[in-house]
């Protein structure tokens, strides 16, 4: 995958390395069992300090999407194809979206153009999240 | 409006409140022009730092969510009902959006079950923004 960051953002360098893996998760980019580079790998070729890169993989880590060893680095543990959801998940992440939607339609855009916004970005991830997974109900 | 603070979360004292705040003006709970406490007296309802009061409001501020004077004190300063987002907002909100969709996908929530946590979500704000506003296009 090739992470763009943008270092004149107000995002943290390790917060963007976190998201963009996420999203190349959740759009198929990374399946389970792909290997990431090592840290001062990654570091190297985005001239960036390696604690910055650290930092974001033990963010996936502590997220359950990469799995570090000594051996093997960093490998994506699981993704849209690895099975439902751990326990409790689905409800703490519902809070947070409740605050990120709130904050749209408290800064003025209505209910459909959020849904819209919404729909438009899952259209985006891996076809399992839609078809696969959706047939099978 | 009540707040409720968790001091066990991950989540920073300033930024539920913030949250909260943000979430009260979506509901339509607080309007444009309501009036929140003011950082001393609030910090002292919730037995809290009024330094942690002000980098919520601050953050408010900076989101023109809320209007701080040294006369009226902190004024909420628009809702759903205050008209469009400002220019650019959209964007750089479905930037975050897609993110935390994508940590939904990629930790095993399938693509129905988010879009019906986005609809569940967005039901429960002011209803000018699924009723007036949608009705007026």
């Amino acid at each position: 995958m090739i992470l763009n960051l943008d270092l004149s953002s107000e995002v943290p360098i390790y917060q963007q390395i976190r998201d963009q893996v996420v999203v190349a998760v959740a759009t198929g980019e990374l399946v389970e069992g792909s290997a990431l580079p090592s840290t001062r790998q990654l570091a190297g070729d985005l001239g960036i300090n390696f604690h910055t890169v650290n930092k974001a993989y033990d963010l996936l880590r502590r997220e359950g999407l990469l799995l570090l060893t000594r051996k093997s680095g960093a490998v994506v543990r699981r993704g849209p194809r690895s099975g439902p959801a751990e326990h409790g998940f689905a409800e703490e992440w519902a809070g947070r979206l409740r605050t990120l939607l709130a904050e749209a339609v408290a800064r003025g855009l209505d209910g459909p153009a959020v849904l819209a916004a919404c729909a438009a970005a899952v259209d985006g991830f891996d076809a399992a999240t839609t078809t696969m997974r959706g047939e099978a109900r």
